[in-house]
């Protein structure tokens, strides 16, 4: 049982504090690891139901979050992410209900085989154990992530925002409600009860032989630092400095759908376009058609030479550009001698995060596929779809683009570990 | 082209040589990664033929190494480890052979699925990068662990011990004569050049943006140094406090086959039984045999009161016993209530690495295979089976019992990560 918060904020040993916590969330991890699905999932619909029937203080006590936010003169985007509205709590109630309905990744086999001497060995997923969770503004992460983790049988320790504390204890105190009714320990989701911003240093450092996996969720700051200051392994990308590249042989038609796609569907997204790169063959027939459009559907086009003369109001590019992630209707433009010179522009200054390439030359296609060193590669498809909902995984706590254990996606699966059982009849090593 | 060894050594600057090491590899890694299966094996093929060629040389060297370290005073232990002899060379050139006859698991498809919109997606095998390697006395780590890592596509940085400097580099000259044959780079498998101890640190903490995970291969001081300094993932184990519980329903011949090879066939391997538990049940008739066998085969006992009186050459077990890994022929021994009590024995004193129950019982086996949190467990067999040959592996580097990306014997796949191939015919996101 945590104490309670007032206490636990007004005692000033931080270090302490989250000690507590870690040795809560070692205990709870043990008792969710030989948790049942149903048990889990009978969580989860609780929590689901809790957070819906708390919806009037939920939002109450959003509403004293953002007016503190406001005084503290927060931008209109961090006031946009930090506030919720019926539809966003219901939206939070749905989306743990949709993990509630995902298979259970606890107990499959993923490889079995039988040895010359008759043993049987199998791999088989376990949970990973106990995962910190790092975020910003956004309260609902406070609901997305802890769902995520219990429903891999993991313990989860969150740290938000502190501009949304009272928010996100709110949310919290909905999630407890679902793990009690479902008999399961409530310290398998625990918020960090305070607002001291060292408590991330202390999960970042002091808690790194209880914290299995950090996800950091937020700006670039905040991943940056996590990446920087974490002694446990850490499942995030710093940015997406994702790439289209053109080739000759692409459809044009394509191209535009793609391209507008890529860049314009939603700008903000780490899956976004950032550089539109074009075959030189091709440039003649597509370099035009393409910058048009971008600019008729209010792209900023920032471009080398040959693309600003193309279209006249096509900015120079500068060497700093071409490594930028906007997130904004800004685009850089390049023209490359071939899809060898595209993989080698996309090595330098890309993010390993998402790049596609538009031809009808399998091929090429290919070659790309195989050479393009980033998590997620595609041939003609937008690289939009760089999303765990959209690779199907029901739900996702990130997109990784480390290579370790986790890349790409991060959903429930990539929240496991596995172990190996051995079933022989008496055979000894000779 | 690595600079002239010599040139290095007097140099002084270690961390300027590090960083060249860690460039060198990480270009290296570029071209590995998108090496054919062909080449690769090749340069493995080449560097058995190399080291049999160069088999003179390699002793040669060895025997300067030996000479120095029996001067240098060196346990008997660690002698044997730094000797190599006609036998030991021509056993580390097949087994570069029997690492290239392994399936390159590169470019493997894992998964792949369709989406309702047509997109095809698969997560298919990438090369890790660049593998960090820190091994004391064997030299024959020299071969295994870089044929390992190129075979998965990886360059490898090499950290031998100080004590077999010549003999490590004898053996990595005919490594890299086989890179050369093969057209591969010969960056692919470095050699620090130096004795420094240092160079370690900058392995753990100064490369921790070129290193994708260190492998330490030697005994727990290393181990546990690594541990606790890496900035970056590490595979290993400091220890196997394995177990072997004889159930109630066990079958008392069996008990005693794999009792006596869990504990007695190799005393010194990570995967030998250092706790024997035995059910209270099966006691009266279990535990004396199997003490006396223990006792028979020149196996020291110790044990709670319980076991002190089956037999009166049991010696008393201290606390520190029970998380005690001898390496030797030693074993502790108790009397637990039941498979719950030698569950909760296991998770309190082992180490999670390697632990197997004897039983006759499916269910309570089944029991045990779930509950008992260890790499590896096992159902009628031997604990000396963790390993990667035993496995079907074909090789391994070690065994890690970390959870995250790799966990028991760690094999080629092991060396691997992963990234998302997607194939569309023009898919954009609604």
């Amino acid at each position: 049982m945590t104490a309670p918060l007032k206490t636990i904020e007004s005692s000033g040993d931080l270090t302490g504090i989250m000690q507590v916590l870690g040795r809560n969330a070692k205990v709870a991890a043990h008792t969710l690891a030989l948790a049942s699905s149903e048990a889990k999932n009978a969580a989860l619909k609780g929590m689901a139901g809790a957070i819906r029937a708390r919806k009037a203080e939920i939002i109450a006590a959003n509403k004293e979050d953002l007016a503190e936010a406001r005084k503290a003169n927060l931008s209109a985007a961090m006031l946009d992410r930090l506030t919720l509205d019926e539809a966003r709590v219901q939206a939070m109630a749905d989306g743990i209900e949709v993990i509630g309905a995902l298979p259970d990744p606890v107990g499959t086999v993923m490889e079995s085989w039988v040895r010359p001497n008759g043993m049987t060995i199998e791999r088989v997923r376990v949970p990973l154990g106990v995962i910190g969770i790092i975020y910003e503004s956004r309260p609902n992460v406070t609901a997305d992530a802890g769902a995520l983790a219990l429903k891999a049988g993991n313990a989860a320790i969150l740290r938000g925002g502190s501009d949304s504390l009272r928010t996100s204890r709110a949310i919290h105190a909905a999630m407890a409600e679902g793990l009690r009714a479902a008999g399961l320990p409530e310290d398998a989701i625990q918020l960090v009860p305070t607002r001291d911003r060292a408590a991330v240093g202390e999960m970042l450092t002091g808690l790194n032989n209880t914290i299995d996996v950090i996800v950091p969720r937020g700006g670039k700051g905040l991943v940056a630092r996590v990446q920087a200051e974490a002694r446990v392994p850490v499942f995030a990308h710093l940015e997406g400095v994702c790439h289209v590249f053109i080739d000759k042989a692409a459809d044009l038609e394509m191209a535009r759908k793609i391209v507008l796609n890529a860049k314009m569907r939603r700008t903000g997204v780490c899956g976004a376009a950032e550089t539109l790169l074009v075959d030189r063959a091709a440039a003649s027939k597509q370099l035009k058609p393409l910058i048009e459009m971008l600019i008729g559907a209010g792209c900023e086009v920032r471009g080398d030479k040959t693309v600003q003369a193309a279209d006249r109001r096509v900015k120079p590019a500068t060497e700093e550009d071409w490594s930028t992630e906007y997130l904004d209707a800004i685009i850089t433009a390049k023209v490359v001698d071939d899809v060898d010179a595209a993989i080698a522009h996309i090595e330098r200054y890309g993010s390993h995060h998402t790049d596609a390439i538009v031809t009808d030359d399998s091929n090429t296609a290919e070659k790309f596929l195989r050479e393009v060193d980033s998590a997620i590669v595609l041939h003609n498809a937008s690289t939009q779809f760089a999303d765990g909902g959209e690779f199907g995984f029901g739900a996702e706590i990130g997109i990784a683009t480390g290579r370790m254990h986790a890349r790409g996606p991060v959903g429930v699966e990539q929240l496991t570990s596995f172990k190996y059982r051995v079933r022989g009849t008496g055979q000894i090593r000779p």
